[in-house]
């Protein structure tokens, strides 16, 4: 690692924690008799991560300037949304996953139904906690921003977002035929890159970014998605378990087409170079700067884990 | 039946119509890769039922003079916030119901996968849809009420509410020893009672009603809530298959503890007239009325059916 990677991974770390920090303090106390749904819902959150999405909001609000009081409560609205899709996934009805990050998954430990409400309860937090900031909202204009902010945040997420990308992925699973490209490409622009475009875009509509600018980040966030999960994609084939942390291979076991299926690895990382290259160009013409929410967009595509 | 109960039926059917048109105006169009779980939420919706609380929420928004832009996403909004409740439910991870209201139960239709998916499109749809009202607010006293109103939209139908209710019921049904009447009641005053708060006390926000009087709007909900709730348990002991058009003595046979298994029939149908006699004294001392609405609250727990 040179010092520049150095100087990286410490601000990164810096971020995250500070992420993690804000996030902690929305989260709910477990206690009276719904104790263990809130109990279930905290250990799902807690099981930590990146906290990217998060990350990329408080990154773009500071970057142009919003308040914390309107900004924070949509990073914890966020990552309580990014959460709450895991714990549905894993459910025995969905993925049937035991473990996740190494810890037994929440429908494991409290069971499916307790899982399910949890997946429920994290959901409705989150809307129930951005609309928190409507009350640090003293003039019409804050008003209206944290509204837009709460639209973004809910398109991204339902039906015409991360839902949307699920139900999609769900009914491939299930067709008799391959899945076609324009289908997979709607499920990651969907599944993956909507909530990675709430991060890159309620913190400036927070701050009451130029419309120009607004615009110029739903393309950042839809190709840096794309190649996030192409790179993925990517990793699953060519990585190795050890630096992954997880298993390899998985997807080509379960015959699930990928891009790196349809088109193979090379076709697959030039993808990812002009997807980032693309992205990296439209952020070099934002109104604003931050150097490292640009290494930050350039490492999530270059990673080897 | 007489001419009088003639009126309130005609009256009740008109509400009831007018709700349910409001409702299907807010539905999403089934288009597109995520059609199928858009046709299941839809489907789980147009199941119908009484659309109790949007029409509770439309009669006090009429009653304060609330404006149809800012009260009708949030009747739809609540009625997709039961319905996803409902889906989830039935599934085999919860109640495991194969049918509701004789027609087949959501996830009977489009399997549990989706199911556990069409819940979290119409929770987070409900939000989406609320939000919309925003766009109608051109002042910041309105921006503010739509603020509040999604506030207590989002805390009825959460941990402190709905959800919190659900979880207490869980764990009260796979504990060893029986539960409290302390739990009971907080079961049916966040299972049941606090969606009911959410149709009678947004309306009133958004028209700006009195502080004093969304007091009492909330002291009514939680008395008729709980009535509503000790009605329906008296019906499954002593109510006919044939009337209420669902198997009787459900609860019993699953040993699942009531206020009648607790209090018996008597005095469970004496605290029924005791807490619908409260509520409507605090009806009447609030500063507008609505005949139809008084006699609404009074039919709901005089019901036979």
């Amino acid at each position: 690692m040179n010092s520049t990677e150095d100087v990286f991974a410490d601000e990164l770390k810096k971020r995250t924690e500070e992420a993690q920090a804000v996030i902690e303090r929305f989260l709910p106390k477990a206690e009276g008799p719904a104790a263990t749904v809130i109990e279930a819902m905290n250990y799902s959150v807690e099981a930590g991560g990146k906290r990217l999405r998060p990350v990329f909001l408080m990154e773009v609000a500071k970057m142009y300037g919003a308040e914390k009081a309107l900004y924070e409560p949509f990073m914890a609205a966020l990552e309580m949304i990014h959460t709450y899709s895991l714990i549905h996934d894993d459910l025995p009805a969905m993925d049937n996953d035991h473990y996740r990050r190494g810890r037994l998954t929440t429908w494991a430990v409290y069971g499916d139904g307790m899982a399910v409400i949890a997946g429920d309860g994290l959901l409705n937090y989150a809307f129930e906690t951005a609309a928190g900031a409507f009350d640090a909202c003293h003039d019409l204009e804050r008003m209206r921003r944290c509204a837009k902010a709460l639209q973004v945040l809910g398109r991204n997420a339902g039906i015409y977002g991360m839902v949307g990308g699920q139900c999609a992925d769900l009914v491939s699973e299930k067709a008799a035929s391959p899945v076609s490209e324009d289908t997979l490409l709607f499920i990651h622009r969907n599944k993956t890159a909507a909530l990675i475009d709430s991060g890159l875009v309620i913190g400036a509509v927070l701050a009451g970014a130029p419309e120009e600018d607004i615009r110029k980040l739903h393309q950042i966030a839809e190709e840096i998605g794309l190649a996030f999960q192409i790179r993925d994609d990517i990793l699953d084939v060519s990585g190795s378990q050890e630096t992954l942390g997880k298993s390899i291979g998985k997807d080509a076991a379960e015959g699930k087409a990928t891009y790196v299926s349809m088109h193979g690895l090379d076709a697959a990382s030039k993808e990812v170079s002009r997807l980032t290259k693309s992205a990296l160009l439209t952020f070099d013409g934002l109104g604003r700067t931050d150097p490292f929410l640009r290494d930050l967009l350039e490492a999530l595509v270059t990673r080897t884990k």
